[in-house]
């Protein structure tokens, strides 16, 4: 899968560049997993792992529901030898946000980057999906003033 | 401090709408914060609890240097009850990534995510920042369908 993003990355040397996705989803039907911040932080952590992005720690946590009328919603983050993944949920809304962002440091990381987001996207399967690419770390205007 | 995108955290209600601060730090000239995940995860824990946001955990984690030719970096994300900091050193580079983002759920947080981002750019120092604001969980195009 190729980020069309991706070129940016190429552009001056790939140094602290890294592509950072950030979605808002919509209408999730799986309410078992905005509603468990240990499903959620496994599905996370496995997304990570299973591209072969290091996991240096995490943490989630579990709400309560609000007035007992419904099922809390849950939160947390993924801490990455390539920066981190980020997700909330909002059961009562049946939407989640979620951020992968995975920098270039060694190399192009893209792919891998795309393919949590795609892991995780299969996974809470949203109906609607805002989604937005940027080029973290990319180049200054003022580049060659500081140079 | 007002953000140019509050206005639009007040369309259509709040539910989990928030503003998500996204900024690369360029030429920081305090080595000390880069390099230390100790000091950093004290100040941008700090910061949180400064404006009244309510940290749940955090994971930072410290970063070698590379080759023995340099110090490390470090990474941290704070998970917040109002969603997120996120922050990357690249002390190498005199740079860093930083995420605040915080939602608005109970109230409109706005400026608390405005707050702490302005302490860690106080803190940081950076000569070159480009930053972007996001409003997060927008009103769908679709949102008369779903409703």
């Amino acid at each position: 899968m190729q980020s069309p993003t991706a070129d940016l990355c190429l552009e001056g040397g790939i140094e602290v560049k890294g592509l950072h996705i950030f979605a808002d989803l919509y209408n999730c039907p799986k309410a078992e997993l905005l509603t468990s911040s240990e499903k959620l932080r496994q599905l996370c952590v496995d997304a990570c792992r299973d591209v072969g992005l290091t996991v240096l720690g995490e943490h989630f946590y579990q709400f309560g529901g609000a007035k007992g009328l419904q099922d809390g919603g849950a939160t947390g983050a993924v801490v990455l030898a390539e920066s981190h993944l980020a997700i909330h949920t909002w059961p009562e809304s049946s939407g989640a946000t979620l951020d992968v962002y995975v920098c270039n440091f060694t190399s192009d990381n893209t792919r891998k980057a795309e393919a949590v987001y795609a892991a995780l996207i299969k996974a809470l399967k949203p109906r609607d999906v805002l989604v937005e690419r940027v080029m973290r770390g990319r180049d200054l205007p003022l580049k060659k003033r500081v140079a």
